[in-house]
């Protein structure tokens, strides 16, 4: 019986969904799966069908832990970081932990803010991941072949291919221009899902050897001890990280990254409008969610949480009421939804008598 | 020294402006006017240079009079009314009143909702038409000369010249398509401003001759009585009284109806684009009140009470965060926020999962 464990990467503040989004309620937390549940809770279902309950873990900011236990089932562990210290860090310390309960772990990485539709394909596919990496030294990484020259995704250029579907990685690249991402496409090159498998004792090696001071500061949380000792350590050491993903800081440096081209559809819910092309829609194109009142409008986003939204008149927009707050948003400048919610946090806004 | 009154009519739900009115807050209590003042005290300073604060009478709904109160000044008189009952019979009843103080009262009808800037000319028009209602029996209406064929008001033909700005009343016209209303501003009409002058017991007989069942259910309210007792036939009389606008009930109908030519500008700001007009605007022609976020937006009105409202690559739209609800809606589409505010008021909202 194999040694497999689930690290679900619950610490992203999504802050490109506000004011749905906020630091108390993130993207992961917010109903955005199918059926009205979060996104955390499909990923842990996703999980579960990788590894029994005691084998995942959820990683997630420490003030976040509570929200994030009450939609964890029974058996599930959840662990709080004092601080975020993107990626990196995180699997750093999950790798630690598997490791420790035994020598043969091997662990997929699940963020837990993405849209994954065919889930058999999933299972399927990280099951054949799993497969290759207690087989072999190497990490695997699942890439998903581009529908559109997406400029906001990570793109991975497949080398030497080994296997169906399975090829060693040539080159991972930032998040493209519109036109290199076009090039991208038609070269070949795969989304970056960030979801990952590979052996506990494989990655820490990696790590060891590309972040030998990020490695050297997480080795204690690995080792044996009480809880109330672990949780002194934890404090002290997570925030000392060194802040960096775990594509900077292992994968494009790694001899041996293998990339699985994936059979499932997949999205990471990056913007209004990529959440909303998976939705229902009226016969106006418009995508209704919670209290809303619609009046000639066409191809709108109109979400009412915790109060109404009305919208009138209106032509691909995004109309929100959440959280004690507004926005009203052209549909293809979601992309400055970020900085609106970093003005309305520093209190960045116009007070007008 | 003559027996002046006012009658300050603040009944109006406002739904217009939803959901910053709403109807435990409507539009004469929102902070609409200059400075941040709401229109009722606003419209409270023009009465009190009309007429001694203890001459001053206002009527609202029931439920608002605490509302109300509190922006009047000592010595203003506050009455509720038990149920809506348009403009008829408040100003039958305020007659009723003020012929019991005195038989040679005379008094102005001013609504709380409507904005009047230029205060000095305003208060010199109602005081040449005091003195014309205090001469003769007559009623006098204020018209003021269009600057646009706005449809969304009433229209006066002024008839024969009597003096300087005052005429006999030729017609009333309900409000016009705009193709009419061209022709109406051609042919010098005036807008029906809803302001009015004239002796208590001439708008009595009047009201008595036009519509004897209204007159005869308001005429034991007029009577000298206790509180107590006035309190009890209010409650019982009052909703038992005909919905009617006094435009329809008595001015359409009564022979000696004079028009005086306003010199002050007006506007009932019966839409967020007729406010949105006299307020200052930003470099790009935003207008912004309360808590906002504006990115790259032009012409838009921006409104966050009790909240932050964000919008983002607009133009030409209303953003409205207030009351736990968002309105937004293209500019020239203002005229559909009541039935929004009806459909929100009955929950025929749309609740989607």
């Amino acid at each position: 019986m194999p040694d497999r464990y689930v690290l679900v990467l619950a610490g992203g503040r999504g802050e490109r969904f506000w004011p749905w989004s906020r630091p108390e309620r993130p993207k992961q937390l917010l109903p955005l799966a199918p059926g009205g549940r979060s996104l955390l809770a499909a990923t842990l279902d996703r999980a579960l069908r990788l590894a029994p309950a005691p084998g995942v873990l959820v990683l997630t900011a420490s003030a976040l832990v509570p929200s994030v236990r009450e939609q964890c089932p029974a058996g599930v562990r959840v662990l709080g970081e004092p601080a975020p210290r993107n990626t990196a860090p995180a699997i750093g310390l999950a790798a630690g932990l598997f490791h420790a309960t035994s020598q043969e772990a091997s662990f997929a990485v699940l963020p837990a803010d993405h849209a994954v539709d065919d889930e058999a394909a999933f299972v399927a596919d990280l099951t054949r991941g799993f497969k290759v990496a207690e087989k072999e030294a190497v990490l695997v990484t699942f890439g998903v072949r581009p529908s559109t020259p997406e400029p906001n995704f990570g793109y991975i250029r497949p080398g030497t291919q080994i296997a169906d579907r399975l090829s060693r990685v040539a080159a991972f690249t930032e998040k493209p221009e519109r036109a290199v991402a076009e090039r991208y496409v038609n070269q070949g090159y795969l989304w970056n899902t960030g979801i990952f498998v590979w052996r506990a004792r494989v990655f820490l090696d990696a790590l060891r050897a590309a972040r030998p001071v990020l490695a050297a500061t997480l080795a204690p949380l690995g080792e044996s001890m009480d809880d109330a000792e672990w949780e002194r350590r934890m404090t002290e050491r997570f925030p000392a990280c060194e802040s960096i993903s775990v594509d900077y800081a292992v994968m494009e440096r790694a001899p041996n990254v293998l990339v699985f081209e994936a059979s499932f559809d997949w999205d990471d819910l990056g913007s209004w409008g990529a959440w909303a092309r998976r939705q229902a829609r009226d016969d106006r194109g418009n995508v209704r969610f919670g209290r809303t009142v619609v009046l000639d409008c066409d191809r709108c986003v109109v979400v009412g949480d915790g109060g109404i939204a009305a919208a009138v008149g209106l032509r691909d927009m995004v109309v929100v009421h959440a959280g004690g707050a507004t926005l009203a948003c052209r549909i293809d400048r979601t992309e400055d939804v970020r900085a609106v919610s970093e003005a309305a946090r520093v209190g960045h806004t116009k007070e007008t008598r």
